[in-house]
């Protein structure tokens, strides 16, 4: 098999046999077909797409490059949530407890910021003392006694995405339906999990500006939980505006506490809500869906979701106290606020824009190795769709370093539109998949 | 300037400035690129081509990339001709010696067999003692005494085309148009021509199938030249079968010899005329085109093409008795014959498959590093077109290895097409450009 002749038949548009997908992955992983080869058929698939087939392969042989978890030991049902990733999303901090909460076991692999998005790994860390580089005993064991834990991507699961990703990410390939696909879904199913519910993102601040992307997305995926036993749904969700109103590591760690003392930001209670209950119908606690969405809703009221957060944050060591005393976690030094320059509606609030400004505050990363800032970001003020009059707040910027304000002011002054006739309401949850 | 970020607009369709351009060009060739991050802008270019203005900034910049070639100090018009590549060509050692006999100088910079293409440099290589590494004082010598002269790619001329090649062809991005028109025209440029007659081939054993695609490049090499104050016309021609008959290293000088000797076949004679008038005509040896083909039809005539073949093979340091005494130049051990398996037209001849089994033979090369068997090949005795009876003589293939033969017999076997109806005559020149 020549590589170059599975580069050009992709490019060409042909279909590879499971074969000759699993072969490149192996070979790859294994060193023996260059970077720069796979870089050529990771831009060759971007245009080209995969079919079903082809991403179940590749799936397939991600998996087999690593070790399969075994949570098998531990009773109950083991279901995880996933993000594709968005700007203030911190419904995997809310949801999750509340499944926990339910009896559902969660066994969460989480991921760090890039780009614009945020990403589950950073928030926990901004808290003094939590870990997130658990051992897989330790992962275990607070799985089993918190029914919710959480670490980051292991070395040792998926090394082939691993090694893939790295180099989508120097070579504009990300962005590939086919490619997220394979990648989240090798992840998860190489955890040995029950079930999953996916939250695809789609809009401005998502990978998948458009919704027919986002629905081809959420297919795949589905479609390769079904062929490999994995109770999967998805939904497809707005990520036009920033979820909730804070973004960056801290400031969302205590939201996502407000909004388990159920005093939180109305969209995020709802989707965090949603996603909760599709958890505890995946895990089968409840019958219905509609039942899975009381229990949720009752588990909310009863705080029961709040103390399971801080049971995990104990657990993996960090200060449980931060999620009553917010002055314990970091606080940046300084604020900036940010004020209507008319009256009239606040139309749209570009995701990506104030993603990329908290990212450039400190709270995000353009690189893999840079470090964040965990107190620094954005708190919004007023949402799409607030009457706003001529020097109402829209937003406070925290922030710890002078230099790297300006450029950010200027991205949140664009990311606000204001006009004079109230915008249309637009949809949180646009569509269910799977 | 982040390079995945270049990266990524050249995959959104997104046109780049000359200066980025000039920037990637750049800091690709000092090794401050990997491969990888080249490797997919490369696909990216791929599939969303490059603009006139692009194209002229990657031109630039692979020439700046080393040093230009000065042929200031030889007297007389400096006049190139190239051919993207086809099956059966040897045009090349057919026109230029005519050219060269009517006082044109032709500097010409050849390349080798690669896939199932053949290269003039594995030809002339053919001939015992002949070099083609010559130094360039070598080759300023020869230019100046016989004005004709041909040389490799020198490491000290364009080396970002040099390194990019290598990176295209393990990357399934040969064929890209931009990148074709950059790769040739950066190499003419460097050499300090006047003018350029460029082949252009289109069909089955041409990188360009589609005419359409082939007019582009074309276009698009006429206007950098332009761009650059070269003179440059370019002829599409057809290359669905082979031209003229031999296919084959030593086999193509012999029917090259012959030709120039007026007993070569009628398309070969035909198309090598042209390119031989144009180049006169562009060397301004004569006033119209018309005049420069009466003086080609003549000096093949005077066997002055013929003659200067042979001072050249001899300058270069070959024996120009080969030109005379076949026997002189490596033959194959064995031979074996083809037969019509039906009465019937020639209805086509695939020009890729009879590439393809020629190289399977040991006429060409899969790899950069494979050497070449100057000695087999394949001889056509029945062209598109020749009325054929059962059991007739279609082709003889030779041979040195039992071994590879069996492949390459099947593929000559399908790349005959026999018809009970005459095909439709096509033209071998179809179109002219600039």
């Amino acid at each position: 098999m020549r590589t170059v002749d599975l580069i050009q038949r992709k490019r060409n548009g042909e279909e590879l046999s499971p074969e000759e997908i699993r072969w490149l992955v192996e070979a790859y992983t294994r060193g023996e077909i260059p970077d720069y080869q796979m870089a050529s058929f990771l831009m060759a698939v971007y245009f080209q797409n995969m079919t079903d087939h082809e991403v179940g392969a590749m799936v397939e042989a991600m998996i087999e490059s690593g070790e399969r978890v075994d949570l098998s030991s531990i009773p109950g049902p083991k279901i995880d949530k996933h993000s594709t990733g968005g700007v203030g999303d911190k419904t995997s901090l809310i949801a999750a407890p509340l499944a926990a909460a339910a009896g559902v076991k969660v066994p969460m692999v989480s991921g760090r910021a890039l780009g614009h998005t945020g990403g589950t790994l950073d928030k926990l860390e901004s808290i003094p003392g939590l870990r997130t580089n658990l051992t897989m005993d330790e992962f275990r064991d607070v799985l089993s006694r918190v029914g919710f834990a959480v670490i980051g991507q292991s070395e040792s699961v998926t090394p082939a995405d691993g090694k893939l990703y790295a180099l989508r990410d120097s070579t504009a390939t990300v962005e590939s339906t086919a490619l997220i696909a394979a990648s989240i879904m090798s992840k998860k199913l190489a955890m040995g999990l029950d079930g999953l519910v996916l939250d695809v993102k789609v809009g401005s601040g998502a990978f998948m500006k458009r919704q027919v992307d986002a629905r081809r997305l959420a297919q795949m995926m589905v479609t390769i939980g079904r062929r490999n036993d994995l109770r999967v749904q998805a939904l497809i969700t707005d990520m036009n505006q920033p979820l909730g109103r804070a973004i960056g590591n801290a400031m969302e760690i205590m939201e996502a506490s407000q909004t388990l003392l159920n005093s939180g930001p109305e969209d995020l209670t709802r989707l965090s809500l949603e996603l909760a209950a599709r958890m505890i119908f995946l895990g089968r606690v409840t019958e219905t869906l509609d039942d899975a969405r009381l229990m949720a809703q009752n588990l909310l009221l009863e705080q029961a979701g709040y103390r399971k957060l801080k049971e995990m944050v104990a657990a993996q060591g960090g200060d449980p106290q931060v999620l009553d005393r917010f002055e314990l976690l970091p606080n940046a030094p300084m604020a900036y606020e940010i004020y209507s320059p008319r009256a009239g509606y606040v139309a749209a609030i570009d995701a990506e824009e104030i993603g990329r400004a908290s990212a450039m505050l400190g709270a995000g990363r353009d690189r893999k190795e840079d470090t964040v800032d965990p107190a620094v970001g954005v708190l919004l003020e007023a949402k799409v769709g607030a009457r706003v009059d001529e020097g109402d707040l829209l937003c406070r910027i925290h922030y710890s370093d002078e230099q790297r304000l300006e450029e950010a002011v200027e991205r949140i002054e664009d990311a606000f539109r204001i006009s004079t006739t109230e915008p249309e309401a637009r949809e949180l949850i646009l569509e269910v998949v799977g």
